[in-house]
């Protein structure tokens, strides 16, 4: 089967939602963060570690395993689960967004995208079906439509041929999806324009996907632009579907984005902040480098219940961080997927409490109070 | 109390014997194999994954944490089992290795060297005093006599005044150690030379300590001479206390240890070849990143038990190895940890069979034929 998506209940007060989504993988509750695996690997975590952090989905990059090890080789490993030995749920992306952050140049005609490898510099070109091709390989649980990433700011009249152009990519995508255990997912584009992001909701619905993602965030914008982005965009989305705010990982964001009707989001923020040394904590990120921690024998967050503050201080983390230790990262990844996911959940109590404005006070009111 | 060694049984046709240790934090059979925990971490790993290898020891290194995080952070952090959360026996050097090793310059006088730190090149000096008061901070099960390493080659006449003078090093450090809960360990060198190794050990005895270690292999000499060092010196140590080659790791001179009298081994090999990408196997080390892996879906070994080889392929370890992912360096090091310590109760075996000689024969054969 294809994932199936049933919506559980509405907030009273505001547009966030909570549900469910059964995979063939199984079943996972919304609101949810996604940790990234970018080349079939959580950075430095084993699946059993994303396990225990109640991980309900990853994410991993296709353009990155196009490029290594190579969409082949992940078939004939049996698909991305049997590769990377995770047993549950896996979305990949198009590539859309890889060709927007890492090609320097890039040439984009309606038949796809011409740009270079950013390892090597050999000449690459990506299409929507090629996209597609590459992510039915990977056997994936959700496949992404391939788009064109914005940036911010965007000139409207490019805006408005990019978000057509990709409009005519997902068709073009759609056709040539033949993986009945895959579900396809449209992505809503048209940069920081209300009528294009309301048209291209729409014209996505009416191609008909298994969700949908809002794109096009986390390129330059303020925090304001993108709140209005999502505002944009998820009226004129199906209930009965999941929303995907992509490449979105800061607290506060989740938080904003779940308020505003967003179900499932995905950032490597959370392990790419650990490996500088940094962690979530409900009074803001803190860095463990910091002096002041070298004889602090107490864990990140006490009310924390993952592995690292379970079991080790932020001056033994802070030794392993200067010192230049791998497993300083690794713990810090567990603590930071952990504190976004555990996020997601009170989110999901206080939608079920209907209390997600009193939540979003209280969670800024520590936030902003620094220690 | 502090660690009791018992002798179970001495193989028939060798030198070779089985034991075990019994400590505070736990007791271990023997011969044993060591992982090494440089700076309170045994690279990428944490403690959960040195007891699934079924590791009874780790050792520790007092010069690195003498610099980083310093003794006293450690002691008061109530412990090196307490600061890095390991809770089985740990065993800490004296630094005199790290000396040798790492220092480009020192400046060796009776009352201890002089040398600069490899981190930064302030000065730095260490003396047997200093060496076991670190240790005594560390509170680790098993403290070492601060020694010179002599290198080899070595000058008969500088090898004889070192090696007096390690002794008279020994005494010092054992007239100040004073932590009722930490076993102290006597080292014997003596270079390359018969009659220098069998002073340096019938005097080492004399002393008197918990047990005693073979030191000044692993700098350069051939197997033969090593093998011969070795020879040197078991036979006038006393059976009741353990004996501890230190440095040594390729399963070929764990092999050889044990069958002249070594009970326990360390040896940074493991972790530091699978960073590089290498695995031991029971046909020679093999390194992953051969193109040859590419699509082999197969683990390491398939009569390998450890959590590397029972979820992941060659193909997969390879991908992380070519794209730089720690996780890559992380498995590889959970098995050879494993084979290495494997290989130490393989060797128990044929000690309780009397058959260790057939075993060194087949495993010889088998390692020698690479695949």
């Amino acid at each position: 089967m294809k994932i199936k998506y049933s919506l559980l209940k509405e907030e009273k007060n505001t547009w966030a939602r909570s549900g469910i989504i059964d995979t063939n993988y199984g079943s996972f509750k919304t609101p949810m963060f996604m940790p990234v695996g970018t080349l079939a690997t959580v950075k430095t975590l084993t699946p059993e570690e994303l396990y225990a952090c109640n991980s309900g989905i990853i994410l991993s990059n296709t353009y990155h395993l196009w490029l290594r090890p190579g969409e082949d080789v992940v078939k004939k490993a049996g698909g991305l689960h049997k590769f990377m030995n995770y047993k549950g749920p896996i979305l990949t992306d198009s590539g859309g967004f890889q060709v927007f952050s890492l090609a320097k140049r890039k040439d984009i005609t309606e038949e796809g995208v011409k740009f270079k490898s950013h390892i090597n510099g050999s000449p690459l070109f990506l299409t929507p079906e090629k996209s597609i091709e590459i992510q039915n390989k990977l056997d994936s649980d959700i496949a992404m439509s391939f788009d064109e990433c914005i940036g911010y700011p965007a000139d409207y009249n490019y805006a408005k041929q990019s978000t057509e152009r990709t409009l005519r990519w997902a068709k073009r995508g759609k056709v040539v999806h033949n993986n009945e255990k895959q579900a396809l997912f449209g992505i809503v584009q048209g940069g920081e324009y209300e009528d294009l992001r309301k048209m291209s909701a729409e014209e996505t619905v009416k191609i008909g996907f298994d969700g949908y993602s809002i794109g096009g965030t986390s390129v330059g914008e303020s925090k304001e632009t993108m709140y209005k982005m999502i505002e944009y965009s998820t009226p004129y989305l199906p209930k009965d579907k999941v929303r995907y705010l992509m490449g979105v990982g800061e607290p506060i964001d989740i938080i904003e984005g779940v308020i505003r009707g967003v179900d499932i989001f995905d950032c490597v923020l959370p392990t790419r902040i650990a490996r500088h040394g940094n962690a979530f904590t409900h009074h803001g990120k803190i860095n463990l480098r910091n002096l002041k921690f070298k004889e602090d024998f107490s864990p990140i967050e006490n009310t924390c219940d993952c592995y690292t503050c379970k079991n080790y201080t932020k001056a033994y983390i802070r030794h392993l961080i200067t010192s230049g230790e791998t497993l300083g990262g690794r713990l810090l990844s567990i603590h930071n997927i952990r504190f976004l996911i555990k996020l997601t959940e009170d989110l999901r109590k206080s939608i079920e409490n209907d209390t997600i404005l009193e939540f979003r006070e209280e969670f800024l009111k520590n936030y902003d109070k620094k220690d």
